[in-house]
């Protein structure tokens, strides 16, 4: 039995570039077309240096059959790319957001489009392997997380579901500036965001749904209200995500102890997700697919303090692709993503 | 009238030496006489090239007659140097935490030494302009307030004062790397400290107490109960503190409007507080005396977001320093601090 | 007296905006106007918000009488903005090339457009003030130095004017990227320039024809042949050049005694220009005006080796470009200017 | 036939921590036994989260029998650690400095002790696979190069052994700090390495009589006379090495055509070095082993640049071990190097 034929759309963004680093040297696929409007035509080696080694060219489309897609397109065009796709009946994974939200007024509200298929948004798979790893093998569309929410949903999952917190929950993450794409803008120019750290975004990001959605999902008693706010800090990659909640009266009675067996119950068998002994940085995952989680508790208010690292562009996006897609085709979960993070 | 003399313990940290760059372009100011125990004998210009044009020498001890002391010496050294200087009339600016807090069982709670004078530690003044004004202008020995205390005070004084919120509050502090200090340790080794973003000291800063003092005595009704995490970023400079709290049932009913009014009348006539418009970000006050505050509300929680942004070893040291120094001898409060942030 | 009138030409780039900065510090001007086609008609400091005190608003041209305009347009489009104003009697300093080099068919070979004023690029004084101060002093246009020439510049007119070297130069610099402007570009995305150096322009960057012209005027007989290298490194602010070249046979007898003694006299009463007793970092000069020149030579090999660090933003532009014209209107040259490095 | 056995003295710095990350992921070894003295007993997941997944303890001393070992410790301590091994049969390949220099005396003059085994010096290999893979392919002992020698020596190896170039030659060379290694230093010290760029070893670098030697050997009537400057800029990881040397008279007649044809002639058959055509950054390299080297002309001067951009820790230290590891056991070349440079 040969390899999985894989595409990728829009190859030319981070996450869509990531794609192809990592699926180059996935033992079991081959990586056969990638899509890019503006640079088609060109060699991918071209565009991409680090890439220098694999001849494919850039097409307009996808320009040979294959097994499976993952679009890094923007939201809208991406829904647009990919329903014909999954109806002939090649699988998809979406890094886009358009297939992550289960309410379709939502698309409206936060992303401003009419979604073009509320029965395939109900179809679609929420690719969070921690949680939905037995609809992830059967989906034929599969939306792969934001990378704020993958980092906020697995540091608070265990806490919601067990209903130890109150509602309300602060989510305060910082992010490296690769999360603001590859287009060009002031807010990521060097000289701008070197030495700086600023929040965005206040008025709600587009990761919100998808947090309260998922939390919410785990436990429909305990409805968290929960306040995000992302933040730009000056590195290429990774964000943290630090999440406070108030422990629920009579819950967790002995603390700390308590509290890292339900996380280290909770991921017991993960294979990309680590409790650690100490306060973790972003450094420690760089380049690779782990989700290192910190639980803690500040006994002083009664707060549980919740800390999580991924490397964006990974576990972010495209390694968490792949670990789905390896999912998807009954593969050895890890396929293609044992690198371990490149430190310092 | 001559130029006040000012004297400097220990300039070799990068409160000390930032002293030294400030007081070194104060009109109304001589400064006399610096020390440094490991760098005695060595030019100052010597050590630190960007002081180049100054001809003094780094002494043991103070050697010159002064008006004025700044003690940037680590604490409880700071507390034995300074209370003799106290008791001798020199007026006395501590940039250590030795007499920030009001109760003596502080100290040995917190750092760990029993507090050799807890009668000067109640004569001293939190030197807070922005709270303490007038106290300073009377004080013989001023405490110069922490760096991320300056910053989470100033964001969330209004609020206390006025009782707008539930007494909750969470401050998730992002600090440069130049507030660790000038002393060699892995954490802030290059290689470490960039790409890289990590929460530290979870059992509990030494700024916490500085900061329920503060907030607690603005409003003895509240009591407010403080979460507050400190984050290293990679970057040298700045302070950005995220605060959050619950709005307090009926307060605020006119949403933002009513919030902004709240700090722009606390902070009318304030000469380094600025109430933005926009998300600011740390780069905006690079190198200067200014506090930049950003009140928002989510409305979809009722939660209070106010962003702070400082120089850390500007208004979160050395700066706010000569801002109490200028308030102490009647000068200008502006004076030697009027240089605007370096941008980009 | 009145204080003296002055006008900016495109406020928005970073030259702009830093001579904003400083002039809004200078003792004996006022900012009267400052123009900028892509944000006329909103406030400075709504777009810069470092500048937040000041009540200026950008219009498209000026709008007010000045004695001196500082003119940051791109080539040509400044020329083209100059020239009438000179005519009308107005004092120009031109942070542009239009005016830098003396060939005018020059500007068709580097820049691509026909010069519209050989007489007034005749007229016009280049405005390094270590070599043409007197010239400056009687200017009614002054052309400031590229910042990349600034430093190659000050590095090597000591050992070019007294002919101590072989003519084959080599300048390798080393740039930050606020030195590539405000103007969006993927080499100057965070993402991309972080974690990075390479080198640009080999074919042959626009700077080099100033560095020949000068460096080719200290010394009609030497004929310098140069190679000029630059590079950009991950920091905001900041040129280091090193430059290379061969000790003429007999000079220099003496070794790196000699070689310090020709540095100390060429800049002896120079207020902007040190030469180090180390080798001396950017770091050294952020924000400042300062020139820190290193002589060293590789005896081994019999090669000079000077080191040069600007802050390409003020040595290198807007406050090299304020000396001049203290220097046109007969102020203290360092007005302005006295600002210390801000260090760490 | 089993995996290879390996050890690792001193895990604890750079190189030997990435020494690990790479063994682990190889298909043919098992690393079995790592050293340190200062972390000796602590799990090495402890003192690297990064290698998390890895139940090795750190030890005092090698504890398990090894078919090789890499030493990563400190010039001096290293011979003496070696000499006993390779006398007892085990490969060892030393990323210290202790066997590079063929000349005993060099020993005394850059390094400052007398070399304690003169013999064992003429035997070993110096290990750059390039130049000399068949003798590493018969060695007991190969001598790691040095990260700065890998990036020159690799750049002008082609011209120097053709002949093409002058014997004066510069090297500027660009480095990541991790290259100064994990003892804390001031110069390392975040707050001092950020924003900042400095030359430094302007007295000689002792990475020069590497570059001499393997030059000098390459071509023994050139001669080459090297001017060697290493520059520290703020980024973990890679050198950029710029070289410049002026073309021999009548060689080079079709100018860059030839260049080009010369560089990739020589290295046709290098799995870990390309040609590029275009001015490379490091971060095309970073965490992978290849090298770029990117040849040029400066036409108007008859200057060749040739420039050269690695990893430091891979290409210049732990992978470049493996390489050669590789060759001694007859594996393939780039077993457990296969990973792709990790961008952006």
């Amino acid at each position: 039995m040969g390899k999985i034929k894989v595409g990728i759309i829009n190859v030319t963004g981070y996450a869509g570039v990531e794609l192809a680093r990592l699926l180059f040297r996935h033992p079991e696929v081959q990586l056969r077309s990638v899509t890019g409007r503006s640079a088609a035509g060109q060699k991918l080696a071209a565009v991409f240096p680090h890439l220098a080694d694999f001849d494919l060219t850039i097409t307009a489309d996808l320009d040979e059959p294959v097994d499976v897609v993952f679009s890094a397109m923007p939201h809208k065009a991406s829904a647009e790319a990919i329903i014909p796709l999954v109806n002939k009946g090649v699988k998809v994974i979406d890094i886009s957001a358009d297939f992550r939200l289960k309410d379709s007024a939502a698309y409206l509200a936060w992303y401003e489009f009419a979604h073009p298929s509320p029965g395939m948004l109900k179809e679609a798979v929420y690719g969070l392997p921690e949680l939905h790893r037995s609809a992830i093998a059967d989906a034929r569309l599969v939306a792969n997380p934001g990378c704020y929410p993958t980092s906020a949903i697995l540091a608070l999952a265990p806490v919601v579901k067990e209903g130890l917190i109150e509602p309300g929950i602060i989510i305060d993450s910082k992010s490296g500036v690769s999360g603001a794409g590859r287009a060009l803008s002031l807010t990521t120019h060097y000289a701008e965001a070197s030495d700086n750290v600023a929040a965005y975004s206040l008025k709600g990001h587009r990761h919100l749904p998808e947090i309260t959605q998922e939390l919410g999902a785990l436990n429909t008693v305990l409805q968290p209200s929960v306040t995000f706010l992302p933040h730009l800090i000056p590195m290429s990659r990774g964000i943290l995500s630090s999440c406070y909640a108030k422990i629920k009266l009579g819950k967790l009675t002995n603390g700390l102890k308590d509290l890292r067996q339900v996380y280290t119950d909770f991921y017991r068998n993960e294979p990309f997700v680590r409790i650690t002994d100490a306060s973790p940085g972003t450094k420690q995952t760089w380049g690779s697919n782990f989700c290192l989680i910190y639980p803690y508790i500040d006994t002083r208010t009664g707060t549980i303090i919740i800390i999580s690292c991924i490397d964006n562009l990974v576990k972010g996006a495209a390694g968490q692709a792949i670990q789905n897609m390896n999912i998807m085709f009954g593969l050895g979960e890890a396929a293609g993503l044992e690198a371990l993070p490149v430190y310092p």
